[in-house]
């Protein structure tokens, strides 16, 4: 098959699945730290799934990287956003010239933040700093015709794992998602109801700020192109999952699960964000199931639709503070409770240093 | 009346309620900067929160100080800890030493770690870079006698109110609050029920690491505590929570309650921590209501008796990640997240200012 002799399948062949083994050395250090055992909490089992994706029991996480992937959706012509597309390009000036919100957490979280255009309708070329990736201009009308071809799904993908290793070879220990895109809320909600057998309308919510009506209007048009594509509201998965992306999907949610499946084949974390990543996390791990250990889970968005991606993937997030902008905000707002795990685990003293008898 | 005259009572004189249109200019700015309005959920109400007490729309944390109050406590003769008291001067010492937990966490935070001895049962004198400021030498066994008297405790209070201060006038723009202290979920436990008027049984857990026959004895204590002083369930105020915590308090959760109101007075705000540290904060509250308006809370404990807490104050925290170790390290872990919301608020370009028509 053509996609299995690109990078793709190279990528995929070198993720690997996370033992049980690979946290052990992680836990019996952090039995032995000055504290009560397992006291921590959640933070203990932040710091040891780092440790076991690093390979030791002393993670460190210095350098973090976050991508945001902007692409617009021929959907937005259905009338499912209250903003135009031209606000994605707006935006991503607005990125560039570091005044978004993303923009301000990255200056606290000392990250990085590098800006891709995967599919934004209008051009990006005359902004400065805008990596341009465009594989076209913004995905088809779902309710009518595919949103992309397989290639192109296959392109947006490559352009995520081709940033995610860039980084990584730059320095970065750990990368982190966000994503710009009028109308994608919409395409996520698709997603999420093909990837995880939930019924479309528990998927669909207000995005950034539909009413009611608007609201069951995004759920027709999803019933509408599940109707059109011939997909069933099931677990799509494998190249199954690839064919269902495609007719339903986004470039830039493509670009992220490439993030994810690059980050995975190097052994560095990737932290997640909302609802649109979490229709990224789903094609990753629709892809690859091993992915799934090397990504972090920042925050529950208040789209319903986030709900049923965590409770198929039977993971939790590390903090719920209603919040639903996207750029990867909640991505980047976790990395120093991230950080913090970390350094807790690798330079906390034992008892036996501390000169305590437990 | 004595305590009237002190120093205390000019601090409670300083702590202003906030009003509503304290918090309006930020709200107006929020809703201006280029993101959907609200969509940053509580971290826009947090930063609304910091400018309110800020007095500005641009609210700023550069500077920030944590302060980790230790305590012993005369009820651990009957039982009531795994950890004998010894314990607490041992931990002591690992905070001197920046091998305990909150100090790994501290760094990460930028934050620095100020530990000061209110009432540890053992000499701390001999370990460097410890603020003595010993009220006694751990408290009385509230089962038979008062945990301390009402002079103890003001002493107590004053300890925080005057680091509070003291860190404030060296350039602290937050403070955050943390204890060590063997015994000191008992005595929180007695303090919520008192202060709450919620049933003692619902108010105590497992603490370090007590199993169901420990943590019913715990129950148990604090029912006998209760009878012997005199002290209903029911919701303690004003001089009344002054003797009902002096019966069954602890010297550094009173310390702690001094942090938050020294910061209250001087319109800084203070984030606090877990189950213990919520004891501090019903003190403050009851001691001064408006006090409640400057804390921050960080994070939900797995120890029953928090719950209690935020719904008797209305309040949510931050984050809820199966902690349980104290010394402040929920508190210092939401450092950075408060610093991110503050920045958002000052830094983010308006619609305006990034030619976005709304």
């Amino acid at each position: 098959m053509k996609l299995c002799e690109s990078t793709l399948c190279t990528t995929l062949l070198e993720i690997r699945k996370l033992q049980e083994q690979d946290y052990r050395p992680a836990w019996t250090r952090l039995d032995q730290l000055t504290k009560p055992p397992k006291s921590m909490g959640r933070i203990e089992e932040l710091a040891a799934q780092i440790a076991a994706i690093q390979g030791t029991d002393r993670p460190k996480i210095e350098t973090t990287s976050h991508i945001v992937c902007a692409g617009d959706h021929g959907v937005t012509a259905e009338g499912v956003s209250p903003f135009p597309s031209e606000v994605t390009v707006s935006m991503v000036a607005n990125f560039a010239n570091e005044g978004a919100c993303v923009n301000q957490l990255a200056k606290v979280s000392g990250t990085k933040v590098t800006v891709i255009d995967v599919g934004v309708k209008s051009d990006t070329s005359f902004i400065s700093g805008i990596l341009q990736e465009k594989v076209r201009a913004g995905t088809g009308n779902m309710r009518i015709e595919p949103a992309m071809t397989i290639e192109e799904l296959n392109d947006a993908l490559m352009v995520g794992i081709n940033v995610a290793i860039k980084e990584i070879e730059e320095g970065a220990d750990m990368l982190s998602i966000g994503e710009m895109g009028i109308g994608n809320s919409t395409a996520a909600a698709a997603v999420v109801a093909a990837f995880t057998a939930t019924p479309i309308a528990e998927c669909v919510g207000g995005g950034t700020g539909l009413d009611s009506a608007g609201i069951a209007l995004k759920a027709q048009v999803i019933k509408d192109s599940f109707a059109r594509a011939k997909i069933k509201e099931g677990v799509a998965q494998g190249s199954d999952a690839m064919r269902v992306f495609s007719e339903i999907g986004g470039l830039e949610i493509a670009a992220m699960a490439g993030v994810i499946l690059g980050g995975a084949s190097k052994s560095v974390p990737v932290v997640t964000d909302g609802f649109i990543a979490s229709a990224a996390v789903l094609l990753a791990h629709a892809i690859n199931s091993a992915s799934l250990d090397y990504v972090v889970f920042s925050h529950k968005s208040v789209e319903p639709g986030h709900v049923a991606s965590y409770r198929f993937l039977h993971k939790n997030p590390l903090f719920s503070l209603d919040m639903r902008l996207g750029e990867g905000t909640g991505a980047v707002l976790a990395i120093p409770m991230i950080k913090a795990a970390c350094k807790m685990l690798s330079d906390m003293a034992t008892f036996e240093e501390a000169g305590i008898t437990q």
